[in-house]
């Protein structure tokens, strides 16, 4: 079997879990890494026993040995990383959101679909056995027509301050784009239906210094979808338990619920707090499983034994959506939001 | 210790509850009963050896033996049944809503107001041993301040049908009005704090016939409070599971939720279909100690021992704030709330 | 209807707690209470009302006014209190278990049998409405034939402080006697077979001293049915999380636990220490309404309306088999019960 | 890095999932097979591509390129398949049991404590997350000194037609040596403590014809410790709800239990029949991760990275205790345990 090479873009702390997951693929090679700090090149360059390491993005897509790159630069990045490699003919691997700008994805999507490379891009809860058993029990016709969808994702507060220092040097995008476009590609993925007017409220209870960097700590949308269907999303930084991921569908002939609580693992502590469950303390520990999965699936969509299950208009549309979710939080008012063809 | 002296009106399905624990009372007796119905009269009257019984409300207050009435009455009577008592010096237990139309309550809540009788509103959460634990937490800071709240009302598909042959018999003045009450009264009450803005989305995926009722099977509320929080309702009428009632608050320090899962007890069966908890079915089934509590609170503040936990006030917003859902919900808007003094 | 009269002797703990309960029945007058401390008895009966005190049970079954008794006086007085009231021509309800020496219970089953009085005992778990589920099931089928039976009664270690002065006192009989009787009870209950087989375990980790007071802390209890189900029993006084009381029961066609975990509420706390479910601290606050339940099913007995649920018999029955259950953890060998016709 | 080339020994259920794992693993290779059918070996050597396969083990050892074998032979083999591939110089993965006589156990024991090459066995549950995470609770002293160990293992009754069909050809060695010694062993790595004395019991009130077969579909095992810990085993063939295995520990701190309920995700469902929890169906579902990362381990002790965790003598223990546990059975009595040296 062919080993796939594949370059990596950017060593932060999803960067470093992807390097580690294309490390461990049989079949597969980290053959290059491009990060802008080198002494964390040095060290991944000999964990890994990577053959190049380069300081720019640019210098490494030269790589001809190069079959592939994941792309785990800043989100700013984005586009013009992926419409490079493809120029280069690399298939390529994105982490979500694939941009910040709705102009520059969809001239990115074009160049994507010209292209016949493979595109995918990382919303790794489709890979996750949870979110995929309901996906199927929805399909199944096991829960009827959705009326409600429920999302949450809230990171632990223990995160707040080195999020803080992020925000400071270069914008997330908002909490919306940030955070809930995991979400609202759970809902698309699991409705087939567009969102059409969204209402976005939130505050900084907390920290009320996030004011000043225009972010929010803890914040809510609702959302109504062309089926009718109501969702509603939290997303927030000051969880005290954990990281809470939790999503509830709502149909005409049951309810489900992933993740309800977030358990850490199967085990109950009775101690002299009560009866205990000890949770997951970040998306790493949570999704461990669906990122190895997802870079699997793009290795067999490489090898032509598959196809990508999410497409650069999901991620398009999911811009899309948290824009809006961010104007309405700005203005307090409902936004509607209008697609083209 | 002096007997209290109680006449019911109304012997509907929670009429016939309020009934029995006032009966079961020490020192209180149901000494009379007002019903349309002859039969169920009859019944009732043996069963509880009730000294009185009137097919109509106004016959009954003439009793100069009683001291209270509990109005367990079709909701737009409640307002002229109010009155009716306060003029006739009774005490007055009254079933929510307050009444249906602002107006009506504004102009009962003065009658309210001057009365030396004591008026207490038939909110059951508020004496709910699992709400109130909260509520402590809550006062306690236990949980800090309180960034959103979530709350659920979702009867089960069981009694859908008999729902649709009561709406179309009498309006129930919209499922905000007839159910998400409760809610409202709820986020009030944990919040300290009044909504000012709301959007509201429905559906009959089930039950289409229901949009010629202008009713809805699974309606959601977002609202905005005055101190920032947000709510977010659902309020449903197809649970398959049962009598869904979940209530969740999210505060800087914390998150609590009562009755995440609707268990009918302690049991858990682990049988061909999983591990399975099984659900209360009805609210006589979930409140049926609130229900009790609530009378016996009645009683005390009529001895004078204790003021009522709910005021006629409170009543009245929970009706503007449900009405405001239901303007949101016809024309798919935000609506805002504006109070008078 | 007639008033039902009833006097309660011993007003320790649980004897306070079944004066309140009598208290405030209807149609029922708490007449009269003996109890040493006479402090004590000026508290309640003033509290209550209470016509009548006095310092001893011989002197309280001589008023004529009396109905019955509720005895709750120390285990070692039970035969002779109930048999006493029994020629006083008494109701009896007395708190479990029956009595600490076989033979005398023997021969205090027999007064019981001549005796046209009701005679109740405080198995209060056969009036716990998840027992009585389980029980429905179980009779139903649903669960098939039952293979095994696990069952739980775990005292906070809050509490084993005062256990320990009150057992420098008087003698417990041991924690089979003290406690296990309730879950060997719940064994007969479900099964309806007997024991003939058992071997007991038992340590004191937390507090060595128990040694010289020929008690244990925690232990536990394995035994054999006649028909072929085995049972284990855990009784112990040093939970940390609560008072633990667990019941299995495993058959061929399914498995039921009751209150897996002791939750206080339904309430669910999300805080640094993860996901938290509040425990119930004692029995009082566990079995609250079991308690009120079968006093009055004790007074429905006494006018007629239904029978004893327990019988003399089980109160012998689970005292032989707590006897034999000390006796394997004194000799640490398997102990065989021999019953009489 | 070199890679590490490996042949497995058998290939029925549990050695078609070792063979799978060899072959993900990067920088090993599943270099060769042995199994009696040769149907099964062709399609194995295709799918994963192995070089070599072979129809007995004596072949397979042979080869000269291996440098370790896998053994998942009948458990009546084990003791000669390991002593076999020690001679030959090849490390050694052997599933559980070590063997199913003592004497020859002791005998292999001998052998592997001369030879220098690695000896692994597949006591899986030692490299499950949820039990090492109870281990390092205990070994932290959170729950304090271990009072009861409570442990079950019960296969879903859908595969008990195929449990008969197996034992009817060839000895399970009995539901203790078959099942309970991973429950043994979970209690001898936790307490580091030795079982000395155990009451074993057990029926077939489903499949009664297992009396014939000398098998138990439903069994239990009381023992005791030399550190005065008591455990109780449950070890059955006909839960109706999926595979349960759960493992509880009593301590003088606090409780914990390991997957009280058998969750196969996180998903919950609320539908009609209350609110459900999948369960796991099967070991290989279960352990899936577990059985990935006990091989993982062995390749590390291979490279002289680390220690393999189990010993024979702890192979050599747990095979003691079953055995006896198996005589109690059979005799219903308790009985001791006596090691020597």
């Amino acid at each position: 079997m062919k080993t796939i090479k594949i370059g990596i873009a950017g060593l932060g702390r999803l960067g470093l879990i992807h390097a580690d997951n294309i490390y461990k693929m049989k079949h597969v090679e980290l053959t290059a890494i491009s990060n802008l700090d080198e002494s964390v090149n040095k060290q991944v360059q000999e964990k890994y026993q990577v053959p190049y390491a380069y300081t720019t993005y640019e210098e490494m897509i030269e790589n001809d040995e190069l079959d592939a790159v994941c792309i785990v630069t800043p989100s700013g990045f984005h586009t013009s990383h992926i419409q490079l490699a493809l120029e280069h003919d690399l298939h390529v691997f994105c982490e979500k959101p694939i941009g910040l700008e709705v102009e520059e994805i969809k001239q990115t999507c074009k160049v994507i679909d010209k292209s016949d490379k493979v595109f995918h891009l990382g919303f790794m809860r489709r890979y996750d056995q949870d979110y995929l058993y309901v996906k199927e029990m929805i399909d199944r016709g096991d829960i009827g027509d959705i009326s409600i969808i429920r999302s949450y994702g809230i990171d632990p507060i223990a995160g707040l301050e080195s999020f803080v220092n992020f925000a400071k040097k270069s914008p997330s995008g908002g909490i919306y784009l940030d955070m809930s476009v995991h979400d609202i590609d759970v809902i698309r993925w699991f409705t087939n239906s567009e969102v059409t007017k969204v209402w976005a409220t939130g505050n900084n209870k907390v920290f009320p210094e996030l004011n000043e960097l225009n972010e929010v700590e803890m914040s809510t949308a609702t959302m109504q979808l062309e089926n009718n269907t109501t969702a509603f999303l939290v997303a927030g930084r000051t969880a005290s338990h954990g990281y809470h991921v939790e999503t509830e569908v709502i149909g005409t002939k049951g309810m489900v619920r992933i993740a309800a609580t977030p358990d850490k693992n199967k085990v109950t502590v009775f101690n002299d707090q009560g009866v205990v469950r000890p949770t997951s303390q970040s998306f790493p520990e949570r999704f461990r499983e669906a990122y190895v999965d997802e870079l699997k699936d793009f290795v067999r969509c490489i090898r032509g034994q598959t196809k990508p299950e999410v497409t650069a208009v999901d991620g398009l549309r999911s811009t899309e959506v948290a824009i809006a979710c961010q104007r309405s939080l700005e203005k307090n008012k409902l936004v509607e939001i209008h697609y083209e063809g």
